[in-house]
């Protein structure tokens, strides 16, 4: 016969915590705190093997259930010495579903099970009339709710008229009465609903109860829930039967909350509060100010009510020792919830306690320093993502939201600052002293300079990875992009956002790690890095295999990057330093050359400040490698708007009908397939010639002055063929060979190329053959692959998220499937035609720990992100060989190991 | 010993045809010829191992090479009766080369080798001076020229000086003493230029031109040729050493060229001219009037001077006796060129002939006939993409062509028409009845009915798949696109075209066969199709394996599709139904709409209109399946311009300012990757609904006249996972339950999807489980796979593939190692997850022959094309089902037999 129910309490279980398929994790949890000898509410629960009998069998449970559901009931009983049903010393239950992984939108809890018009009478004996009869009708309002499927309104409504016609205001002013007169309404109220009374016996109680969580498996919201989180529907939910205890029976009663550390500083004291003579929901509720557990934590909040130490010092100790148990069991630290009845200490849940990034990483150190844990366990305690908590500027826990809009969390941390509109603005207020936010409808490269001088950018069109979202990363600037709600009106110089309108100097606050925009300026705290900070990077360094660059070209973000631990710049956008001062018009006039002759005479304009740049990047990165893209956008993107052409032609000394004619010849209809990356090099193979010179001479000229040299790798962008990568090397070679004629040697150097689009994914072998590295690229990998513009993304991603058709944006984390497919397929193929490939990556997703897991699994040597993401990505490298290393199944793929797609 | 010299002549060879690789195409063909016993001037080739050794040995010829021409050459001599350097009777050759593939670009022929001062005379003797000194300066010149390396500019103004001088106006006014006088006169030149005698010793001429054939094998123009033409270097070139015959020594010689059958009608008649008394090049210069070559021509030409049957009877008799065998060895229409020396008929090239597409058809036709060829072999040589000549009306062929620019040969055909540069434009010229050519920058969806209206359409951007090209071949309408050097100027209404300048109204041509744009109107010639051709297409239909369909959407193309073999319909556009008529300003509130009661209001006024376009077209492909894709391109496509707003607002009663928002909020910044495909389905339901509800019920109310019921296949485009075509087959299948509800039956149909995106091929497994066919989208799948738009591809793909970066423009014939590979994947993995799995391509390589032999090979089920190339596709589908037959290791793939990429 099938075991299908699982008894706990009494200092026993059948059941343990590694049971949670078969009890879910209530039931499990339950059951380990039994074993322990912890003083649990003695129950029982019912595996979630009943509940797929129940759906395999027409919704019909198991015959042999209900003996069983008998047995444990009498059991429980006998325990606390009561019985189901009885008139005179009844026992009460509690019914609660709990499924494998934690589901909200599931059945709530139903409590007080068991009570009648005649067990009422008995607890109204044992405790008094008023608390009998308030028990009472909550339960036939929950069960109503929850199993009867009536409108939970239908009873507020009553109790709040019932109130109203008495003149209360608060249900503590409710009589015993009262609450006679609210079951006999709540009652009638069920009779007319359903036409029929509310069940008196015990038992049908019990399996209406039962039926309703298993029912409730299939309901629409946990449909949408399992379908949105990958929940098989075939894992069916547990019930937890066990027996009610009461906090609220007295002044020798309680009910508390507490965690076994501070969750928010990480300080090892009891950390919690409880409320005497109360149920759990009155210390949520906040209507009464909750006391402190220790006498400490009361010296230190002034309180004057006692603590628990002070008012039931045995129970405290007790509880202090179950806390120290609770640990050193699950080493780990606690979130409980406890209640005393009538002087005896009961403890109702036992969990994992979330806690900020801070006390996590406190909390993880101490850890391993107590000897609890090992320095593995502590790493890969921390979630990598929450380090961004510690190295922004965040809004005070308790600062007051004004909330005027929202977007996406586009660059974590916070800012404060006037609203400007346009960069020069932002350059100019700065100048001034102001902080700004520069607020615009999008960011172009062209606004890089007011990005820099602004505290935060907010933008009210363009997606996660949209230019401004980018670059702002880069900077670890907070950034809020596509706030839709809001509208920019650059001629009126205007915000509105929900009918308020702020002008060009007003303040406004953005909150880049969640999204929000806010109105006026905001109470920030500032980072900082704890010793246990370094200490568990330390512990991560030693243990991850996956180097960690950093994407940066300006020598402020390459300092940062260093500083933060990068082991080198995986991809330095040089375009980037195209946009600076006088720069812009060198290349602009490069762009209007005639012909090749006038083009490399712009271009020698630019060799020496593209050398200087190199000169000190290559001065910061001594001793590590450096890669360097060559020029990748479209030209169109250096030349100005339609409306500022007369301008910049009139300052550049140009005919302003050529440039708006050269401007209009370069449009392109489609900018992110177009003109651009290696295309350009190979259309002006003058320019890739340029760049390639200023590497090298920058390389020979910071190796002139001794100390460790870098390793300059040229990288050579959107190849899509060996013959194109062939054909801008040939440019490469020819260049260093005349460096070489010139000045008698030439650096070491190695040439690479991006691997971002599906084709060179696909033909990587045969471009292997001519390429020392590949770095994926899989920002523009991930729009040509679905073919998905990341610009315009936002039309349809939120949705495409939030139904579950994706799941999750392909931007933020890679998509393994498709297109980790293809970074598969081209790393493998790569390596077999050059077995030292060096291979990265330099997307967004370089610095994303779910794709960072994939690039270990695939065996990528090195990843590359923004300069504020390195220690992110330092610690999820280290998650990623832990776990490979103790999954045998994820361990990195060796060429051969590989499955393949045939 | 190694033989490197092949002797041929006097009735016997050493070679043979099929040695080509070792003696080159023309010396394996003088050797096949004189296997024949035909009457060959004898030589020998030297082989092209010689050429392999002289490069892998620095420069040098093997040892052996010397006593093996020596004895090759006193053979030829023993043959003639003469003797290499002999003073009484020279023996005198022709050096030229000849590699394994014609190659244009290499060393020119050398003739009359081994005249010197001393041969010279021996020459004059017997025949005269003047022809002697001719030949010998003739001689100097050419050998000054190419092995020597000297200007042949000094040559030719020394040689008209001296007419001038002497008042010439022609050389056949120079007499044998003014040839003496340039042939001093040229040794004078050699003996300043290169400070010593032009060589007298033949021998030392002989090497001398053979070493020069060797090292033009390597020089710039050969190289660039091989590498445009994937020609390996290693194969070498051979060198052809031949005794000289002279059609110019009197009365008695001539020289001629002949076809075995007329190569502009392929009528069994032979057809040539020839000269008497003459050289070759004589004849080819024009300055005299050929003669024919049989009676029969000659009275057809109205000729008075007598043909060579007339003139000279036996030779006459022994050529045609030769044309007779020389076809039936070589089993196709010969291309010869003979001369007659001193009477004696002399064979000097039998290569096959090159012959117009009609040609070619009846020839092949006839030869089956006759049986000379098996109906296999007339399919095979048969060149699919010259239907295209037969298809469409063409430029007559002597017509004066005064070409004003050049751009894309985008859509086959020619046309004449006044130009206009307006959609609109074109309908009202067209409704007076005059013919035009729409010039436009560029077209879009707005532009369909001027098209229509149009006889031609010409653009001064774009490439060969950009919307005007597409839409031209899909109605079979002529086009060039991208003539980039043409001006449209809309303002002034002039295209400006290399300083000339035409305004609307004046008449042009186009030529979409070659991309020429052509001044004034041009003498046109009208497409016939034969009995030949018909019987021809019989014999591919019954030989191939694809099926093959039509891209259409409106009747008369679904018309012209089946007329021309169509096997249903593969692409149906229905956003091209959208433009027409009323429904543009349907689609227009439909855009519009606040919410989706707003949008299914305006959907509905849609809905007859595209039930009435489905009935149609399933009327007309009765029996045959139809695949018809859901709405495709982003919204903002149908709406109207900037400039057109306030226009169109007006006229839909809408606001202009509500309708100049949304464009705005529609616009993107690269529509090919964005809101578009099924992600429109996906976020409004309700227009795939509409579109499904359209589609089925057409079916049923077609389906209910009786007769053969239509295929319908509905085909969700741009998809890139299974979840996506999932949450729109909902869609399909929820409106089918709908209308069999309504109606109490639904007709029978599929679902299935493009496969246009690279992520959508590497998980074709996961998606094929809830498709029912595949249909590649090769144009997106080129554009996402490559990352290049199509659109903006002009200004680098021409550079491209003219350096041979890619090996052709990928729009045109499928990229078989990247785009090829992507759909090879999701072919095998298709079928793997769905056995039963249709695939198909409906992009513009379905009409291209590479890429439908690739289609072959993969073993997909049909191809669809444009209307006008389905004939083509139908020859093209027959050339692979025969060539994959016939080399096994090109036959069609099956699953497991694929290479995998592993």
């Amino acid at each position: 016969m099938r075991k299908w129910t699982y008894a706990f309490g009494g200092g026993r279980a059948d059941g343990r915590a590694d049971m949670r398929d078969l009890l879910g994790g209530k039931g499990a949890n339950l059951a380990e705190m039994a074993n322990l000898g912890l003083p649990v509410p003695p129950g029982f629960t019912v595996t979630t093997e009943a509940c797929t009998h129940y759906y395999d069998h027409d919704r019909h449970l198991p015959d042999e259930l209900k003996p069983q559901v008998e047995e444990a009931l009498a059991e429980v009983g006998r325990i606390v010495g009561r019985t189901f049903g009885d008139a005179a010393r009844p026992l009460l239950v509690s019914v609660r579903s709990g499924s494998r992984a934690s589901m909200p939108g599931m059945m709530d809890t139903v409590l007080n099970l068991g009570l009648n018009d005649a067990t009422v009478e008995a607890l109204a004996q044992e405790a008094d009339r008023r608390f009998a009869y308030d028990s009472y009708r909550r339960f036939i309002q929950m069960y109503g709710d929850v199993v009867l499927g009536l409108d939970h309104h239908l009873f507020e409504s009553k109790l709040s008229a019932h109130k109203d016609q008495r003149g209360y205001l608060n249900d503590t002013d409710m009589q015993g009465d009262d609450w006679v007169e609210i079951v006999d309404a709540f009652k009638a109220i069920v009779a007319d609903e359903l036409g029929h009374g509310f069940p008196q016996d015990p038992q049908e109680q019990l399996w209406g109860a039962i039926g309703a969580v298993f029912a409730s498996w299939m309901n629409q919201r946990a449909i949408t829930y399992r379908r949105l989180n990958n929940i098989p529907a075939d894992w069916g939910t547990a019930v937890n039967v066990q027996a009610m205890v009461f906090g609220n029976m007295g002044g020798n009663s309680a009910t508390g909350v507490a965690f076994t550390r501070n969750p928010s500083t990480g300080e090892k004291a009891l950390y919690g509060e409880f409320l005497v003579n109360a149920q759990g929901e009155d210390v949520v509720a906040g209507i009464r100010t909750p006391q402190d557990l220790t006498e400490e934590a009361r010296l230190a909040s002034g309180s004057d009510k006692p603590s628990l130490q002070a008012a039931m010092p045995a129970v405290f100790d007790e509880f202090a020792d179950i806390c120290t148990r609770l640990e050193a069991h699950y080493r780990e630290m606690q979130d409980l919830e406890f209640t005393v009845e009538n002087g005896k200490l009961w403890m109702l849940q036992a969990r994992s306690g979330k806690r900020t990034a801070k006390a996590a990483i406190r909390i993880a150190v101490d850890m391993v320093r107590e000897g609890m844990i090992s320095a593995d366990d502590a790493v890969l305690r921390i979630d990598p993502e929450a380090l961004n908590q510690l190295l922004h500027p965040t809004i005070a826990p308790h600062a007051t939201r004004d909330t005027i809009g929202r977007g996406l969390p586009a660059s974590p941390g916070a800012a404060s600052g006037e609203i400007v509109f346009t960069a020069d603005q932002a350059e100019e207020q700065k100048a001034k002293g102001y902080p700004v936010i520069l607020v615009r409808v999008e960011t172009s490269p062209e606004d890089i300079h007011g990005m820099h001088a602004a505290e935060g950018i907010l933008t009210t069109r363009g997606g996660m990875t949209s230019h401004a979202a980018v670059v702002a990363r880069g900077m670890g600037k907070p950034c809020v992009s596509g706030a839709g709600s809001l509208r920019v009106d650059y001629d009126a110089g205007t915000l509105t956002a929900d009918g308020r309108t702020f002008k060009a100097g007003e303040t406004i606050t953005i909150d880049g790690s969640t999204g929000e925009v806010l109105a006026g300026a905001v109470e920030m705290q500032q980072p900082e890095l704890s010793d246990e900070f370094a200490q568990l990077m330390t512990w991560a360094d030693e243990r991850r295999r996956l180097d960690v660059r950093a994407n940066a070209e300006t020598s402020p973000d390459a300092r940062t990057a260093r500083s933060f631990g990068a082991e080198g710049i995986g991809l330095c956008r040089t375009e980037h330093m195209f946009f600076d001062g006088d720069r812009i018009q060198a290349v602009r006039e490069m762009i209007l050359a005639e012909d090749e002759t006038h083009r490399r005479r712009a271009l020698a304009k630019l060799l020496p400040m593209q050398r200087a740049d190199f000169v000190a990047l290559f001065e910061i990165m001594r001793g590590l490698p450096v890669t360097i893209r060559l020029l990748d956008p479209p030209l169109h993107e250096f030349l100005p708007k339609a409306s500022e052409i007369a301008e910049v032609a009139e300052a550049m000394g140009a005919d302003a009908a050529r440039l708006r004619e050269r401007a209009q010849a370069l449009q392109e209809v489609n900018p992110m397939l177009g003109h651009r990356g290696c295309r350009l090099a190979v259309s002006y193979p003058e320019i890739a010639e340029v760049q390639v010179r200023a590497i090298l001479e920058a390389a020979l000229e910071v190796g002139a002055k001794g100390g460790e040299a870098v390793e300059p790798e040229i990288m050579v962008p959107l190849v899509s063929s060996r013959t194109e990568l062939e054909a801008v090397s040939e440019v490469i070679e020819r260049t260093a060979r005349a460096i070489e004629a010139e000045r008698g040697s030439v650096p070491a150097y190695t040439v690479g190329t991006m691997i971002e689009l599906p084709r060179a994914a696909v033909a990587a072998a045969d471009i292997a053959a001519r390429a020392e590295f590949f770095s994926f690229g899989t920002n523009d990998l991930t729009q040509t692959a679905f073919g998905i513009s990341r610009d315009d993304a936002g039309a349809f991603m939120g949705h495409y998220v939030a139904s579950g058709i994706l799941p999750a944006d392909p931007f933020v984390t890679i998509d393994q499937d498709g297109v980790g497919m293809l970074v598969r397929m081209a790393a493998e193929q790569g390596r077999r035609a050059r077995a030292d490939l060096k291979l990265g990556i330099c997307g967004e997703h370089g610095g994303d720990p779910a794709s960072i897991m994939f690039c270990e699994r695939i065996g990528l040597d090195y990843v590359s992100c923004s300069p504020y993401r390195v220690p992110i990505a330092r610690l999820a490298a280290a998650h990623a060989s832990l776990l490979t290393r103790s999954s045998p199944e994820l361990s990195p793929a060796t060429p051969d190991g590989l499955p393949t797609l045939a």
